[in-house]
């Protein structure tokens, strides 16, 4: 009796969940075509979940060539890592797309301390994209802290010989944690340019992230269109160090802030996209991508940005060949490069699209991590958004819930015109922010079945797309 | 322009999951009803991500008290300290349900190893909860290998003097990871009890996890009503070990694997389950209970499982009194004992209830690990059922789209009746079996955010729970 009970009640821990994923779709209301479809993304999923490869090409990519900042050696290794490994999957062409590409480096690890009430205390600091060095005996000032571009435009004058401090911070309550660090990016990105115009001396950065933590996050910034002589150095800091920054400013007003940083913007640099193919088998003359980008920031192994885009590109190819399913059009894939600080390689892939008058009839990104897939952002004309919409139902079991209008993608985004549909991929966004732009995005951060389902779901959506859009857009004249 | 065309870039990658979550709710469709319940949802949510203490308290809990497995001085210390923090609350009373419950004990550290081709390999191992021990000199015979419990039934006499190795694997292709789960536990709950019977020398089960990695995963298992002098050690071997081990039996078929533990069960020890309310505004009489397990498997930290089904039930009370919201049933907190090797504190409380004549109109659990929510699973009758679904509209903002039939939980699963609508918390599982009863599940793999978005689903569906059965529900005579 006892055991009896205790296996029942085992087996309502068990039964836990069941309604959430690998419910039995209602096959009755399907259309014969949306049976196949249905049956062909369940075998694309049961591929990518037991005979994937993402994972260990990630592991390869970030643990043996590691971070890969556009211009540097390890993105010259990553652009040959790419094309070896499309051949490899047996891409019917792969080639390379020469692109210039800015080429900023760090130097040496950067300094920062201020001494207050008589304790001295290191600040976890990172000199941001693009930014000039400081003098090599660095920077020493008073700090003026303010938490958004408005109010340091609004200081104007009171700004001068300070090093400004925008402590703008993530709004917590909005879910979608992109939507934050769009409500914040702006400090990172325009802070110098609109604090060298009143002759501040620096612009330190509070981290672009959820969390509350000690790794500076990196990312890029731009002095516009202000006279060299108006650069500032500028650089983030920890959201932690941040909170304790404007804790201790809040006693001691005056208090100096030091930091040293050695970075600089070499000459733009020769690199490439990688891309290959397969042909499509019916209208090889229309062409859908897939991509993410290949560069990532200097900091951590670029893993979840974007290693996580790169490898599930590529098994959309993989999962497609492995399983016999041929596409109408030519299927590209596409790692692009310098997505981070510059997206040349995003441009010129678009430029010569257009200069070869190819036709492209839709694009799928994957730039959001690696994390457990929760939908697909639509940017598409009306009747294309419908019709994408319209799939729900055939991916709602396999969580992806979110397909809706939104953005895609920075590196497919120059190809937007009216008849190309561009989808973007959306893994949960709740750590993406932890990690991003830091020394903590590594590949340990990445669970397997996690990338492995988001490779699925973007062959899911690729092979949708691929057949239905291919009767449903008209082939650019 | 090329400033333009660069912020322009920024703007798409920002503009990235504007579809998953913060969607403007389409408050045309709601009811005047709905539109407050709306807005309470939101401020909940708000409040969670803000001012929510779950992440402190579960940082106290597994990292100042630990693992806690019944019997344990740490299931003492977690007993005070559960009663201490709903005190701190502020809940209207809070006591504790006293409960006998099975103590065994790992013992020393197990050792596992054996020879192959000259070499010795180490097996990371771990004996399973309520086995016996080996002798102290250990057990050394040959393996024989199976991939289920039919297949060893099957084996039947073949079985006698071997240590069996249960080998089967998770179902990779089941999005649900529960549902993989519950295909392989039977191994190790009923393992020893088939192969007792039919003479083995001792039993080893490959891990319950979809990963291939190092970490032995414990757990409970049964020799249900075999005679004693037919009970077998039995231990799990890691998921990596097993298949090295898998490889060298093909190689080695007659190799004797070698592994030593000490492990005992004890007289039943005196425990308790915490329980704190607060009283029902308008009809005091009806409860409604939310828990998890305060007990947890000795490995690890009892973080997933389920330290934050624990935080997060207690978040549920504090979210209501910090938005003074007023329950008009009585909302009761209860922090389980035992569930991991008896769920003696669940048939405690259900007896009690009973006993009591208390009348409880629903329940909800947290049991499935503290990842993104992905929504809930129902176990009531047809119009309650039908009731819960209805509320997707207002819960699918926050990423709760999964809200169907399916269990509860174990610890309120005894609750069960036909008036009471039971639920349980389900956030997403792709990562939970990594973790679940090894040395891994610690504070570090719960993340701030998912943990607070969950407490925040759970307050929203109790809210909408105490408001609507209340006026649904009959009260029982």
């Amino acid at each position: 009796m006892k055991k009896i009970t205790f296996l029942f009640l085992i087996s309502l821990f068990i039964s836990s969940c069941n309604q959430q994923t690998d419910k039995v779709i209602d096959t009755i209301s399907l259309s014969s075509e949306e049976k196949i479809d249905s049956t062909n993304i369940k075998t694309l999923f049961n591929s990518a979940l037991t005979e994937g490869e993402s994972y260990e090409w990630l592991r390869d990519l970030t643990q043996n060539i590691g971070s890969r900042l556009s211009g540097s050696p390890e993105a010259a290794k990553a652009v040959v890592w790419g094309e070896r490994l499309m051949k490899e999957v047996g891409l019917d062409s792969v080639w390379l797309q020469p692109v210039m590409v800015p080429h900023w480096v760090r130097g040496e690890k950067e300094v920062a301390t201020y001494t207050t009430n008589g304790t001295q205390k290191d600040v976890p600091i990172c000199a941001l994209g693009f930014s000039i060095a400081t003098p090599k005996s660095g920077i020493l000032a008073e700090v003026i802290e303010v938490k958004s571009l408005k109010e340091a435009e609004e200081m104007g004058e009171q700004l001068r010989g300070k090093i400004v401090f925008f402590n703008g911070a993530f709004d917590n309550t909005l879910i979608n944690t992109f939507k934050a660090y769009g409500g914040c990016v702006g400090q990172r990105y325009s802070g110098a340019r609109i604090c060298g115009q009143f002759g501040a001396k620096a612009v330190i950065v509070r981290s672009m992230t959820n969390a509350i933590d000690d790794y500076p996050h990196t990312g890029t910034m731009s002095y516009g269109d202000i006279p060299k002589d108006q650069y500032t150095p500028t650089a983030a800091i920890s959201s932690r160090a941040a909170e304790i920054l404007s804790a201790d400013l809040k006693k001691t007003p005056n208090l100096k802030f030091y930091f040293k940083q050695s970075c600089k913007t070499l000459p733009n640099a020769p690199s490439f996209n990688v891309v290959g193919e397969i042909r499509g088998s019916e209208t090889p003359e229309n062409v859908m991508v897939v991509g993410g980008h290949l560069d990532s920031w200097d900091l951590g192994e670029g893993a979840h940005d974007d290693g996580t885009g790169i490898v599930q590109s590529l098994e959309v190819a993989y999962l497609f060949k492995k399983n016999n399913i041929k596409p109408k059009n030519t299927l590209r894939i596409v790692f692009f490069m310098n997505e981070e600080n510059g997206t040349r390689g995003a441009k010129k892939y678009a430029e010569l699209a257009k200069l070869n008058k190819e036709n492209h009839i839709g694009g799928l990104e994957s730039d959001a991590g690696g994390h457990t897939p929760r939908g697909f952002s639509i940017d598409a004309n009306l009747s294309n958004t419908k019709l994408l919409k319209s799939w729900k139902k055939l991916l709602s079991p396999y969580g992806l819930h979110d397909i809706d209008k939104g953005g895609s993608g920075a590196d497919i985004g120059p190809l937007k015109d009216d008849h190309v549909t561009l989808v973007g991929y959306r893994p949960d966004s709740q750590r993406y922010f932890d990690y991003h732009h830091t020394s903590t995005d590594t590949f340990d951060k990445v669970n397997k079945r996690e990338l492995e389902l988001g490779s699925a779901s973007m062959a899911s959506i690729v092979y949708l797309m691929d057949k239905y859009l291919y009767n449903n857009t008209p082939v650019k004249p």
